[in-house]
């Protein structure tokens, strides 16, 4: 009986240690330590689906890790002939976020953003002629990567269009000195969500055909 | 003795049923079996950043139910005033995805895709004048949420452009009866990846202007 005693008293020990080392331990992540935010996102269909437009922001600033990660995520996306005909400006500075609101109307939660990406094109390293406006898919794609990682990364942001509008571009390029021949696609502000944003549902079958039109 | 034996043993039997019923357990996804894969991607950084064109598949076929994950993840995008000016033509007919290849010498591949879709654009549903060209930057979009959701299941997909050139959108717009007003944007072929395709690295930093230009 002593050995029985012995032997379970032993079998205990192990099983507990198994129990504390493997079950209770917090997972540690496999990456280097500036990795982390790369890995542990949330998954890829979930972001897609969960991003909606946030237009109102906490006064929590955007770090400038954040914000480059979320440039290297612009950056991957696809260009025709792989061109990249792009460049980004990257905005923190309170007076030249509030500066660009007074000549976008409908860019105005500027005025509370932390940061600000303006997605520019620069059609001249796309295609020449009529292949050139590739830089418009280009540049698009490469603002969708922007706001899926903004979603990912638990901040909020909005696309606010100035391209095609003349008057946009002429003053966003005014205010950020944008070299001539380079046009800005886009004003992406990016703070904090404050608040529950919604999601719509934009899915419509009737949008879909099958095979032929 | 004999009662330490006993306790032992017991607390013995607990830890194993804790050891089983925690830990070895398989950890059961919370969601139902057909929402299983919008849950279980990889994550949303890591999909932006492992996103390649790929170009060569295999002869498996992509399911219907994959392929509307690709719709829905498409029409997740953001639009202009959320116009939602778009159209997606799913194609799985292996004589169709031929008859599209003919047309259109850049995307060869559709000839070993499994499947394809044709994101199009309807301006007439975006704004009015000028800014009905959002249509592009509508679809654009839409066509990386495409991409990246393709990523994300496993699969392989490229970006093949038609707009701008007029040759590519006739041709497209004859073989798949594409109504007037209509343009399609691009033809993305989809099949699952043969072989190791490559990630480009395209992050430059002197892409990026801080603060200003």
């Amino acid at each position: 009986m002593k050995n029985i005693a012995i032997i379970s008293i032993t079998i205990n020990i192990i099983l507990i240690f198994i129990l504390t080392y493997f079950c209770l331990k917090p997972v540690k992540p496999k990456t280097k330590s500036n990795d982390i935010k790369i890995v542990n996102t949330k998954g890829a269909l979930k972001t897609i689906f969960e991003r909606k437009s946030v237009r109102e922001y906490t006064d929590a600033k955007v770090s400038k890790d954040m914000l480059n990660i979320l440039l290297k995520a612009g950056m991957a996306s696809p260009t025709a002939g792989n061109r990249q005909p792009w460049a980004f400006i990257t905005i923190t500075d309170k007076n030249i976020l509030k500066k660009l609101a007074e000549g976008l109307p409908y860019a105005q939660m500027l005025n509370k953003a932390s940061a600000a990406i303006v997605v520019c094109g620069i059609p001249s390293e796309s295609f020449s002629g009529k292949e050139s406006e590739y830089w418009i898919q280009d540049c698009s794609a490469a603002s969708e990567n922007i706001l899926l990682a903004v979603e990912a990364l638990g901040l909020g942001a909005v696309w606010t269009g100035v391209y095609p509008v003349k008057e946009r571009i002429d003053w966003v390029s005014k205010i950020l000195h944008i070299a001539p021949g380079t046009i800005p696609l886009n004003v992406i502000p990016i703070g904090y969500p404050s608040g529950q944003q919604k999601i719509k549902d934009k899915y419509k079958i009737e949008k879909i055909h099958w095979e032929k039109w």
